[in-house]
């Protein structure tokens, strides 16, 4: 077994160059791996199948998320918490932003793709809360607060991806965590008043 | 072409208890038409495949959501026109609660149909962004506010379906509202101290 520098990056560089030029679909393991100079062998010690070379990150992230909610202040509110996380993944993912807006694109072309993106975030809320939890925050908070850290995520994401010469995704993130705070501090819902509105 | 009173109803329970008995990947839709006593042609007049008989009611769900979000007084904020499209929700499932539970066992025991569920969601929740931008309101308000009901729906949902015998949908909905604006009252982030917790 041959050491390949840096295989793993180059299959993720080679699959977002074929795939752009001639669809998910119509491009196969084997062209990747020959695009980076390696074995479809070496493709499959990396990756299990053809949607996870674009999915190779979430790992990264959803580890990256997690940390500084673990490590926050015990006196830090539980949506603080996440807030950090989302800070410490909006910078991992500004250092790739020309990939991500690629990837997106890809991504929106193909619903199984989209797919995969929906469960891999189902993931991460369901990470982010376990996190929450082990800092003592008790359910239903920590399942609605990194739902909604979540929420933040994907509304700051999307709009950072569609304005590639806008505003940092970090930015991005503050802006709808105050938009998430404004819409709920806005409102009242009064179970006695069987849900109308008031 | 016969007229089969109450096809699309009978073809649904016919999948339910199949798929109940022996599992979702070992049934098929000449299974459920047979149980059903109809042909295969009368099922796929109503469903496109197998996955999508569990999915039936979804158009239905996002219609009962979206009307209140519409129909909402133009002093309601954006949460509040929202929490009406869930109120409204919560009124259609209640009335099939044993089937929602049953419905999601086979949902929770199967990739697929977890990723067309969360596919569903998102879908829904573009839906009622939709409706609020068609109120008069802005982006990333209107995104983040649908973002944040479906974090409420889905946080509600779920501890209603863990707990048949807990309480109504309705009232699990309120309790997720009201925890969100508490987990969100009670935190705040600062753009300027990049993002550390204070």
């Amino acid at each position: 077994m041959r050491w390949e520098p840096n295989a793993r990056g180059r299959l993720e560089q080679a699959a977002m160059q074929l795939i752009g030029e001639q669809g998910f679909e119509d491009t196969t393991v084997a062209e990747i791996a020959q695009r980076a100079g390696l074995t479809e062998r070496t493709f499959f010690r990396h990756f299990t199948d053809k949607r996870e070379v674009l999915f190779s990150g979430s790992e990264l992230l959803a580890e990256r998320m997690v940390e500084p909610v673990l490590a926050a202040p015990d006196s830090a509110a539980p949506l603080d918490a996440v807030a950090a996380g989302l800070a410490a993944a909006a910078e991992l993912l500004e250092e790739r932003r020309e990939y991500a807006g690629q990837r997106q694109q890809i991504i929106d072309a193909n619903v199984d793709l989209q797919e995969r993106e929906l469960i891999k975030m189902a993931w991460l809320s369901a990470a982010i809360a376990d996190a929450l939890r082990r800092r003592g925050v008790a359910d239903p908070a920590a399942r609605i607060a990194a739902e909604a850290g979540i929420a933040v995520f994907r509304t700051a994401f999307a709009l950072w991806v569609e304005d590639a010469d806008g505003p940092p995704l970090g930015v991005r993130m503050a802006d709808a965590m105050a938009e998430l705070r404004a819409v709920t501090a806005g409102a009242g819902w009064d179970r006695s008043a069987s849900f109308t509105i008031h």
